[in-house]
């Protein structure tokens, strides 16, 4: 039931869908050397802390959703930045590609924020932790990835404003030129490290 | 299952548990000239649009409980503040006070967060639009609310920091000295706005 209606609504935001591979990488250090070699800039080097939450009216591993919370600190600086919510929808897109609408909120408080949700039934299910440096090369980010005990990994998205072919073209570009090759995962982290806990 | 405990976890926070009584008044002038007189301050003059959501899992008209996405525009400069996330936890405590656990979060996107609302299954249900002044009265603070079709209202709320024995001292002495009286309502205010679209 709706009651008033004085102010219009914005809600046509556009729908962020990210489109990205992930390769499982031996080692980050020659992809470095090519990324920067080709002109790349490092925008980030942090540390990233993510929560991640299960409803309780529907289970996210059945679904394919994903609901985090986001921690970050800026290894360049120290400094810890604004945390933020991303809600992530199930994955669609061809093989190989990952894509799936992505929603990020940044927030005053993650503590309060984690407090809302486990006050509505929300339960964390699982935190996992890491380093991650991002280049900007041209129309795609490279993120250069570190997960304790888990690996390091490379993963490539292309900017939001591109179609999905333009993407995949883009994408398949910047792998072979920063040497970032290797099977490509749909899989997320959350389920990487899931994986690696029940082998 | 929670998979990684690298870092502290932060969730200590103090629950903040708001105590206030709600008054319906014929008019807000006369509050307003004994508040000044009394040299109460002005800290804000605003428009708050609240949008009011239901849990997929739960009806939080049953459960006593709010979640509320509020925009605030600051009527003195016209300047859009950050809008945030409100969780309130069912009323408890003594009769005529409405104390309640309230959880606040900024927010950098209200629409971006709605939007999260929705696809987590969350329904919006109602909107309330007021017009809201803002006193700071030594340890309380009063509002004096305009809501069109609705009518005029004054809030005292006690500060967070007192004793409930304290608060509700603080909230009778204010009273008096601005005139605030009248039937104590412990209804939200979208309570009172469901009420008066019954009859």
């Amino acid at each position: 039931m709706q009651m008033l209606m004085t102010f219009p609504r914005a809600h046509n935001i556009s729908m962020a869908l990210e489109i990205e591979i992930k390769v499982k990488v031996p080692s980050l250090d020659p992809i470095r050397e090519k990324l920067i070699a080709s002109g790349a800039e490092l925008i980030a080097d942090q540390v990233e802390h993510d929560l991640y939450y299960n409803a309780p009216h529907r289970d996210f591993a059945v679904t394919d959703e994903a609901l985090r919370i986001r921690y970050l600190t800026n290894q360049i600086c120290g400094k810890a930045m604004p945390p933020n919510v991303t809600y992530k929808g199930p994955k669609v897109g061809r093989e190989g590609f990952k894509s799936r609408e992505e929603l990020i909120v940044d927030l005053s408080s993650a503590e309060e924020y984690c407090t809302i949700l486990e006050r509505l039934g929300f339960c964390l299910t699982a935190e996992v932790v890491k380093h991650r440096e991002m280049y900007q090369c041209e129309n795609a980010l490279v993120t250069l990835d570190t997960l304790p005990g888990i690996g390091t990994f490379s993963e490539i998205e292309a900017s939001f404003d591109l179609s999905e072919d333009e993407a995949i073209a883009v994408i398949n570009k910047t792998a072979e030129m920063a040497g970032i090759v290797g099977e490509r995962l749909t899989k997320s982290y959350l389920e990487i490290l899931l994986d690696s806990r029940k082998t």
